[in-house]
C-alpha cells in the first residue's frame, strides 16, 4: 500500500532492499575491519573537500551515497571495533546490540514520558533491574527499592544529573546556603567530564577540591576528609564527592568504603563513576571493585565501552530516585497525561537532562538476551587473561617495563629508555596502521596504556601488536645512537 | 574467518541472516503501523510484568527475542510513525534516516576527537554547512565564518550548550561579577527545557525573568527591555535571552529582529530554539521565521522533528565558535593528540555537554542526499497545506471552532461547548486508538492541538481524524443533556 504512496519517501520494499545493503556493508565491515590501518591517515579537511560543497537539489541515487561511504568515508575512520585496537577505552559495537539499536530507530519513538510509549520506560526498568543482578549491585538501585536505574547517553550526563540533584537537595534542605559556598571533591584522577559537569552545573574552580592520590593514584580518605574539614571550618557547604571505580589513565581504585563512610557521616552526595571498570563486575572474582558501593548515593557504568553495546549506553543508579526526579522534572501544560498524574509510572525525562530520548533499552535487551550472563563474563574474563599474558611478555622482557602490574584489561608500560622513546615509540606504531594505543602521563612518565577490550581481539592480535612493538622499539634504538 | 572465532559474538554471515529479520520486521512495520492504536493502550506495569524478572543465564535464540517483540513489546508502544498520529510535534523515522543510523551503529566509532574518525567530524561540518544553505540560515554560522554548527541530541541540550557559554563569556568579561547577580530572560511560552537548562547551569528561578506575552503570545520587546533595564537598576546583569521561533503551545514566533537588536545592544546572548518551526525554511516561502536570526549568538533546530530524520539529531549554531568551545573544552592528558593541537582541526567534544558522541551526521546526509532539497521541500508544503484544509473544515463547522489560524502545519481548535467538552473527547480519541491527540491550555481554554507532520500522513488520514473528531463531538453532546 505504502510503496504506491506519491510522497518522496523510501517506500517499505525499497526500505527492505537498501536496508539489506547496508546490514551486508557492516557485515563485511565485521569481515574486513581488521585490513584498515586502526588510526585514520587522512589530514585535516581531506573528507571534507572531497564531498560537493552544495548539497543536492533533487534526490540522489542510493547507489551514490553507498559508493561514497566506501569511497570517502571509510578511510577517515579510525577503527574502533578493528582487533588492533588498544588505545583509550574500548566501545563495541556487537551484533546484537547493532539490531537493537537498528529496531529503536525504525520504531523511531519517543520515551519523554510514559505515555508516549510504556514499553520504552518499562524495558527500560526492567533491563536495568536485570542488572542490577547481573553486576552485583547493591539492592538499593532495583526499582523496587528507593532507588532505580535510567540509561543515560554517557557518564558525563550521569555525572552531571547527579551532580545537580546534589545541589538541590542541599540548596532544598538549607535555604540559607548560597550556592557559592558549595564544595565539591575529586582527586587529579578523576574523569574530566566530571570537572567539566561541575563547571556546567555552576560549580566554579574555587568551588572544587582536588584530593591527593596515593602511589596507586587513588584518593586518600584521610585528605579528603581533612579538606572537608577546612572547608567547614571555614563557613563553606561540602556537598558532593565523586569517587572512581577504575581512573582513566591507569585504572585506579579510589576506596570506596572509606569515602563513603565519610560522605554519608557528613551529608555530602556521594556519586561513583565506574565508566569502564564497572562491567568487570559481571564476572564475581572481579566484584572486588563494588566493595564500598552500598555506600553511593549514585553510580554510573557504560555497557557502551565493555559490554558489547554500541554507543550511547550509561547506566546511572540511584539510591534515592525522588532526589533525581525532583531536581530534573518540569512538567510543562503540553505534556500533561493521567499516567503521569496517578503517579504510577516514572516518566524519565525527569531523570535525566534532555526531554527527548530513544529506546536505547532495546540494544542492551538485546544483548543480555544473546550472550546471557554467562556470555557477558566469557568475553571481560578473556580481555583480562590476555592482559596479564601481555603483562608477563613485558615483565622479562629488556627494552620495556612495566609501569604498574596489569589491571583487569589495561597493561601500562614505557620504554626503559625514557619518555621520548616511548613517545617515538607510540608515534610509528600509530602512523603503521597497524595497531593504535594511546598514551597517560604519570609521575611524569610517559606511559603506554595497551587496553585490550575490542570485540574481534584474540590472542594473536595481542601477540602480533607485542611484534610490533618491539619492532618499532629496535627501529627508535637504530635511529637514536 | 570471523565465523570461525571461539568467541560468543554474533558472526558476520549471523548478523547478515538476524539483520535482515530486523529490516523485514522495520518494512513490515512501515506498511502496517497504521493498524495500530495510535497511544498505546496498555495498563502501568503490563509490559514489565510480562517480561521475565531475571535476566537469562544463558544465550537464547534470537528467534525468542524477535517473538517478544512482536509479542509483548509493540504493543507498548505510542506509534509515532503512524499518519494517524497528531499529537505534539512529529519525529521522523525515514528510510534513509534510519539506514545512516544504522551504519553509525554498525561503524561503532567514537566522534570525540577529529582524530578518533576525522570523518565524523568532517561530515558533520560539511553537512551543516549544507543546511545553512538548505534552510537559508545567516552566513556567520557557517564554519568557513567565525561560527559553526554542531549535531547535538536535543534542544534542551542545545540551549544548555548557549547558557553555558553566556555565562563563562560574561564571567570572563567582567571578572567582579557573581554568577548569583546574572539574570536570564525567557517568556511564560519557551519550553520548559530552557528554564530546566538555566536550573542545570546553577541560574536559579529568583535569575529568571518570564517577560509578557501579546495576543499571539509572541515576547514583547518592550517589556523585554523594561525588564533589563530594571536589573540593571538593581545591580544584577542580564546575560542571557531566549527567544523562541514557534512554541511548543501554539507556533508563536517572538519578534526576532526587535529582541535581537536589544540583546546586541546590551550584551546579552541571544539564543533562538527554533526546534520545530525551523525545518520550515527549507521552504524559500516560510524563510519570513528567520527574520532577525541574523542577530542571534546561537540558534538551533530538530532535523528530528520534522526534518525526516529521525530522533536524536538537533543542529545547534553559533556566531562565535570560540565562545563555545572556550566553555566545554577539557583537555585532560589522555585526550591530546597531534591533530588537535595543530589548531587545525574541530574537536567536537568541546562543542557539547558530553565526552562521547555518535556519527550522528550520517543519518542527515542520507536524508539530504535522498530526498535532494526539493523533496525536503515538497514535504514541508505538504503538511503544511493539509493543515490549511484542515482549519478550514473547523471554520465553518457549527461545533468546533478555530482557536487562532493555522501557522504551518499546526492547528489549534476547541469545542464551542467549552473546555470540558473539548477535554471529554480529546480523551475519547485517543482512548480510541483511530487517532492520537494532545493538548494545551491558552487563556485558559483548553485546546486541541492538531499537528500535521507524521511521515506518512496524506490527505485520507486527516479527513478520517476530521470524522473521528466530529462522531467524538456528537458522543459528547448526546451523553450530556
Amino acid at each position: 500500500m505504502r510503496s504506491k504512496s506519491k510522497l518522496p519517501h523510501l517506500s517499505p520494499d525499497e526500505f527492505r532492499k537498501q536496508g539489506r545493503q547496508v546490514i551486508d556493508l557492516i557485515a563485511d565491515y565485521m569481515e574486513n575491519v581488521e585490513s584498515y590501518p586502526v588510526l585514520s591517515q587522512v589530514a585535516p579537511k581531506d573528507i571534507y573537500n572531497q564531498l560537493p560543497p552544495n548539497p543536492p537539489i533533487h534526490g540522489e541515487p542510493f547507489e551514490n551515497v553507498m559508493e561514497d561511504v566506501n569511497r570517502i568515508i571509510l578511510p577517515g575512520l579510525t577503527h574502533w571495533q578493528s582487533p588492533n585496537f588498544f588505545a583509550y577505552f574500548p566501545t563495541h559495537a556487537s551484533g546484537p546490540s547493532i539490531l537493537g539499536d537498528l529496531l529503536s530507530s525504525g520504531f523511531g519513538i519517543q520515551g519523554m514520558l510514559w505515555s508516549t510509549s510504556p514499553a520504552c520506560t518499562e524495558l527500560e526498568t526492567l533491563v536495568l533491574d536485570w542488572m542490577v543482578e547481573i553486576a552485583g549491585l547493591p539492592q538499593r538501585f532495583r526499582s523496587s527499592s528507593t532507588g532505580g536505574g535510567v540509561i543515560q547517553d554517557s557518564a558525563s550526563s550521569a555525572s552531571l544529573c547527579a551532580i545537580v540533584a546534589a545541589r538541590e537537595r542541599i540548596l532544598q534542605r538549607h535555604s540559607n546556603i548560597a550556592s557559592s559556598s558549595l564544595i565539591a571533591y575529586v582527586s587529579g584522577h578523576t574523569h574530566s567530564s566530571v570537572e567539566k559537569g561541575l563547571k556546567i552545573a555552576g560549580i566554579e574552580s574555587s568551588q572544587i577540591r582536588r584530593i591527593d592520590t596515593d602511589e596507586n593514584f587513588a584518593m586518600l580518605p584521610f585528605s579528603l576528609k581533612k579538606a572537608i574539614q577546612a572547608d567547614q571550618q571555614n563557613g563553606s557547604v561540602p556537598f558532593f564527592v565523586c569517587a572512581t571505580m577504575g581512573t582513566t589513565s591507569s585504572l585506579a581504585f579510589d576506596p570506596l568504603p572509606e569515602i563513603g563512610e565519610i560522605a554519608n557521616a557528613e551529608n555530602l552526595w556521594f556519586h561513583v563513576d565506574g565508566a569502564h571498570a564497572g562491567s568487570a563486575a559481571v564476572c564475581p572474582e572481579f566484584r572486588w571493585i563494588l566493595s564500598g558501593l552500598e555506600t553511593a548515593d549514585s553510580y554510573c557504568f557504560n555497557p557502551h565501552k565493555w559490554l558489547l553495546t554500541n554507543f550511547d549506553c550509561d547506566l546511572l543508579y540511584v539510591a534515592d530516585r525522588n532526589a533525581l526526579v525532583d531536581a530534573l522534572t518540569f512538567s510543562p501544560e503540553y505534556l500533561k497525561n493521567k499516567a503521569s498524574e496517578s503517579g504510577e509510572v516514572y516518566d524519565y525525562n525527569g531523570w535525566q537532562i534532555s526531554l527527548g530520548r530513544r529506546f536505547r533499552s532495546l540494544k542492551l535487551w538485546f544483548v543480555i538476551r544473546h550472550y546471557g550472563v554467562e556470555g557477558l563474563r566469557v568475553h571481560i574474563r578473556m580481555h583480562c587473561q590476555l592482559a596479564t599474558e601481555f603483562a608477563n611478555w613485558i615483565e622479562v622482557d629488556n627494552e620495556f617495563e612495566l609501569f604498574q602490574p596489569p589491571i583487569l584489561n589495561l597493561v601500562l608500560f614505557h620504554h626503559k629508555a625514557g619518555n621520548k622513546a616511548t613517545q617515538s615509540i607510540l608515534e610509528s606504531l600509530n602512523q603503521s596502521g597497524k595497531l593504535f594505543l594511546t598514551h597517560t602521563v604519570l609521575n611524569d612518565t610517559y606511559v603506554i596504556r595497551f587496553s585490550i577490550g575490542a570485540i574481534w581481539t584474540e590472542k594473536v592480535h595481542v601477540e602480533a601488536a607485542w611484534n610490533q612493538i618491539k619492532l618499532a622499539a629496535s627501529g627508535i634504538d637504530h635511529q637514536s645512537p
